[in-house]
């Protein structure tokens, strides 16, 4: 037998900790039988929560971080104020390899600077890591990124996102020479602003068009209709359109609730709708995919939302399994020094 | 009897000329009895559309324009090549006092090139025009300003921006005390990019504060659930926004539709749910609203969808009727006056 994937799991991530995360560690373990976790936070929180699920099973352990990082914690203050987080002493657990990677449904900003700053460190030549996201649709899944890592970029980071990007989409997801694409507000070219517009010249001139597959510039639709396997836009840009997209979302589904409530016809046609809005729905839920690849860090890490329930959990720690099958780090370090020759 | 509302509308606006810009006409002369139309465009073609609908109404009139601008047509050249287009009489009727507002489903930076250089230019102390929408949620509507007139702005820019939305939102909109937000990944301090921290700074200690009622940074959801009256974005970030929001309320309504094809339980709900599907669709339908003000220059000017209905044109031409009500144009001269002292 091979020797399983040790995924360490932040047990005071997700907001409603440490329940949700708990349950979708043991979902995990039970899914995956090449998968061990470890749970990593306050010893007695975590052993009274495992404790109303039973027995423990195998391919689990607790190891145990007395500090606790919310939401509200500056990511600048975390390093120093709590050393001994369940963020900085999982990350360092995948550091010191005894651990393949980490997941967590915690503080972004946090993760991302102890990852960065105080753990994983960057792969040689990354400028900087970049966190990507998911978007599956109509059976394919396109990679965008970078959802709020940077929110003031140059086209040389951006280059490197998409860089990483069609690796992951390549090794991770199994994308044959993906294509990547630059966020724009119009295909045009003259559309878009200087960034877009110094970074597709960067693109063109650069090692992307030989080595990789870059198509030239979308517009947000095409996140969604497959016209390209990667979308790459700088953090801010890319946080807004990630946000609005489920803005809307959630706007169209509550909207239709509030509706149906008040009417009879409409409940019944709800009921038989259901099966279909159900899939609708769950094609747009970002549980389904459980979290966003931080990409560029010296190992696998995959955040949660803060509002992940157990099955948000599982899928995060599935994701985490795949990219470390994947290779991804091994890719990305490859991949990078094969960029700056 | 009061002066009527003279509005042109560019004929040779929508992707399918000029079928729903003069069937959109009528629509309007009809509903409103206090606005004139005037017609521009081709003669010939104009004439022989509005002999499909029988006997012109009074409160209409033809003005000939020989040219036409295409979308494909660069806002750039459209000037030199293209000086008897229908954008560009239209514009010019506005100019010379013959008419109140310009009304296009046309080639969007064609119309802002022309109006902003060549005709109506700008109000004195405005340093960009920008292109505002209105979102209409639960009844409230929500001004997202600039969704694509300056791809790259400066933080005095945006702070006309809001000035501008904020005086449309009162004076057109009949909102008392509108308040004003930027748009950003976060309302938390520290999050936001380099122009969000700028303007928010700006305006902060600039006379938003007093004159006007700045409440700090929102994100994309805020739009929608009437957290801002006002939201200030640049034109690349707005543009990403408002199309995103676009494309995810599509990709809904499409699949939904795609669904239920396939399934006789499915149809039925569908059918029983109808009224509320529509509702919803509606509210989310830019054509209800009819089109985007261009703020900041010498005239009302009102840009609809390409792919405007006759609805959606009725309805461009009936938000210039209240904006030219509303004397946002003289409100915005006064704002800027006082501003700039």
């Amino acid at each position: 037998m091979t020797n399983p994937i040790r995924i360490v799991l932040d047990a005071m991530g997700s907001d409603n900790y440490p329940a949700p995360d708990v349950e979708g560690a043991l979902q995990a373990v039970r899914e995956y039988p090449d998968v061990h976790v470890i749970l990593v936070g306050d010893r007695a929180i975590i052993e009274k929560e495992l404790a109303k699920h039973g027995t423990t099973p195998p391919r689990m352990e607790i190891v145990h971080a007395p500090q606790i990082v919310s939401m509200e914690d500056k990511p600048s203050n975390v390093a120093r104020a709590k050393p001994e987080s369940s963020i900085a002493v999982g990350l360092g657990l995948v550091r010191d390899g005894k651990a393949d990677a980490f997941v967590t449904a915690g503080n972004t900003g946090a993760t991302l600077a102890y990852a960065t700053l105080n753990t994983l460190r960057r792969i040689p030549g990354v400028k900087r890591p970049a966190l990507a996201t998911l978007v599956q649709v109509q059976g394919r899944t396109c990679v965008l990124v970078d959802i709020g890592a940077n929110a003031d970029t140059r086209p040389e980071w951006l280059l490197q996102f998409a860089i990483m990007s069609s690796l992951y989409a390549e090794k991770v997801l199994g994308t044959p020479r993906p294509s990547v694409a630059l966020l724009s507000n119009g295909e045009e070219e003259g559309k878009g602003n200087e960034l877009v517009h110094a970074t597709a010249e960067l693109l063109r001139t650069s090692d992307m068009q030989s080595q990789y597959n870059f198509i030239g510039n979308v517009e947000p639709k095409d996140v969604l209709n497959g016209a390209a396997d990667v979308v790459v836009a700088d953090g801010f840009v890319g946080n807004i359109a990630i946000k609005s997209m489920e803005a809307i979302g959630d706007y169209i589904f509550q909207t239709l609730r509030t509706e149906v409530k008040g009417n009879l016809l409409n409940l019944i046609g709800a009921m038989l709708l259901r099966p279909a809005l159900r899939r609708l729905y769950h094609r747009l839920d970002p549980m389904e995919i459980g979290g966003a690849p931080l990409l560029g860090v010296n190992g696998v890490v995959i955040i949660g939302h803060g509002r992940s329930n157990p099955k948000g959990i599982k899928n995060a720690i599935g994701q985490a399994r795949r990219a470390v099958q994947g290779g991804i780090v091994g890719a990305i370090r490859e991949g990078m020094a094969k960029h700056s020759e």
